[in-house]
């Protein structure tokens, strides 16, 4: 662990989209996810030595530009990531992302990532995460509502980490169903196609929500919803972004991840500000309950938050560093007198 | 220009530190340096088009990241710097940075750049662009206080676009004199070695003051200086270090970069918040007067704002576009299918 670092080199490791990929062929996804987990979980149990600080963003009409930082005491990591809808009718895609995680004792960057799909990868852990004390006792069926980008990378990771053998799909869209259905092909999963949110939750132990629409919708009602079954929504993830009917929320136990966070961009903006609702460190810890009851409803309102970019950039980090599967980039000068940066100018 | 905007590649630009000495030896550091001014009158005209915030920090005991994030309407930058004075002990610099500029209509990053030299690039564009407005007529004599990393592309600065041909030297430390010494041979410039403060400020018509020390110093005192002068101040830049005597301000006209920043990290942290000081944009675009008079003293209190890296960035992009001299990074990704995001890893 830590090569680049204890070699001192001014480089820093670099993962590029195709770097990515082959480091997936490699480890598997279903590995990947589950390396995340373990890192997630260690880092959400010491939640308070994160200097944890609100995302910075730059809206345009277009779309919007974040900054989102974070760091404790052994490393610094933000995350770039944007969000312009129109970009799909010019083929790009509506949300793209880059990371890099630092060595907080020099200020140096260790490592710059894609982080388009190592989002994906890492939102897909922290929903199982958060399943694994929130979820019934034996589930095995999920409902997947939208087929989107996410989708494949939350049915591997609940197939994998929770033992779903059952998937039921739905989309508005059915191009993105068959796509999702045709990824999936030959994982020994039982993945039947449904016609309607209201079909597609029947049965289901757990059900997903990541849906796309930039509105207040209602994907899921309270009379959908029958008792004892968990809810991973995390398609509410902006203002005015939401998912589930406020009378489903006021009837289960909600969990979120940065509660300050998301008052303002999770499902939860549609309740007082006083609502109950419960910090997942708490029930990772063992201080707080997650679900206690057969019968009890659950919900995770997950939005994404910073403290999950850096657990997945620190094991890429350790991953690739182990390996030595990556390219470096000389983006840090090395003068051998650090006054003398003109004279690297003239050597 | 925008060849890789054009195009749309998701690929970005990388400049690195190798790249960036060639392009500087190429192109000169002097030209390069004029170039930027160009852009920073530019986008100091513009003032009110960009939407400016503070720095985020991520303070811990060896030192500090900072996130220096800024955009208009048509561009998004921002700067990765790190600030870590037990460095050197280890061989490493104590300031790096990194840069990123960004497209506004789409999210998408279009360069990435090594700026710990670019940072010192930007840094001389901007006290010679100021100092355009508020040095004394025919000036010809600078003095040189602190002979670190700054100090060469200062003097270039100064020499190329005021006209600058007799240079004083002084810094504390013989050997940083020396080097800053040897790396300006050959340049044409009447040099001249001063062994205190008090010596090297004796006929100059512009006093450049650029020292290291994290405390409220006082490497000028009021009595030391004449009227007529105008001083660049450029090393105190943070909470608790100064470099100017509290009476030396009282005496002067000040003119800063943005006030609000000014006040908390600039010389001016020993005046009262209302004591007045004019931020230069007013001046660049005719509504405030810089020097009106002979016998007035000067002050620009620089502490670097996020606009000039912006500016730096824009230059820096349009030049490597315009020669193609850059490498390409695979920092996005570019599915046939935006929604497809899982197939590229199984393609």
């Amino acid at each position: 662990m830590n090569k680049i670092k204890s070699k001192k080199s001014p480089n820093i490791a670099f993962i590029s989209v195709s770097q990515m990929i082959n480091i997936l062929r490699e480890v598997g996804v279903e590995n990947f996810i589950a390396g995340i987990v373990e890192y997630l979980e260690e880092d959400f149990s010491r939640w308070e030595s994160f200097d944890k600080s609100p995302r910075f963003a730059a809206h345009s009409p277009d779309g919007v530009i974040e900054l989102m930082p974070i760091g404790d005491h052994e490393n610094f990591s933000f995350k770039y990531v944007n969000g312009h809808p129109k970009n799909t009718q010019s083929g790009l895609q509506t949300v793209t992302a880059f990371g890099v995680l630092s060595d907080v004792a020099t200020g140096y960057p260790l490592l710059l990532s894609e982080m388009t799909i190592l989002t994906a990868l890492r939102t897909a852990a922290t929903s199982v995460m958060m399943a694994k004390y929130l979820a019934p006792k034996n589930a095995s069926v999920m409902a997947m509502i939208g087929c989107g980008a996410q989708s494949e990378f939350q049915i591997i990771a609940f197939s994998k980490i929770l033992n779903i053998n059952t998937i039921r799909l739905y989309d508005i869209d059915p191009q993105a169903v068959d796509k999702c259905y045709k990824n999936l092909a030959g994982k020994g999963l039982n993945i039947i196609i449904c016609s309607s949110a209201i079909e597609v939750v029947q049965g289901a132990d757990i059900i997903t929500t990541c849906t796309a629409d930039k509105k207040n919708a209602t994907i899921l009602t309270s009379d959908m919803i029958t008792k004892g079954v968990h809810i991973n929504a995390i398609g509410g993830d902006c203002p005015g972004k939401t998912e589930l009917e406020e009378k489903l929320l006021k009837r289960a136990s909600i969990f979120v991840e940065y509660e300050q966070q998301t008052r303002v961009e999770g499902d939860i903006q549609q309740l007082p500000d006083n609502s109950p609702v419960t910090e997942m460190f708490h029930v990772i810890r063992g201080e707080s309950a997650g679900r206690f009851d057969e019968e009890q409803l659950t919900i995770f309102d997950g939005v994404g938050f910073a403290i999950e970019d850096y657990s997945a950039l620190r094991y890429l980090y350790d991953l690739v560093n182990e390996s030595e599967q990556y390219q470096e980039l000389e983006l840090l000068v090395n003068p051998s007198n650090p006054r003398n940066l003109y004279g690297l100018a003239l050597d």
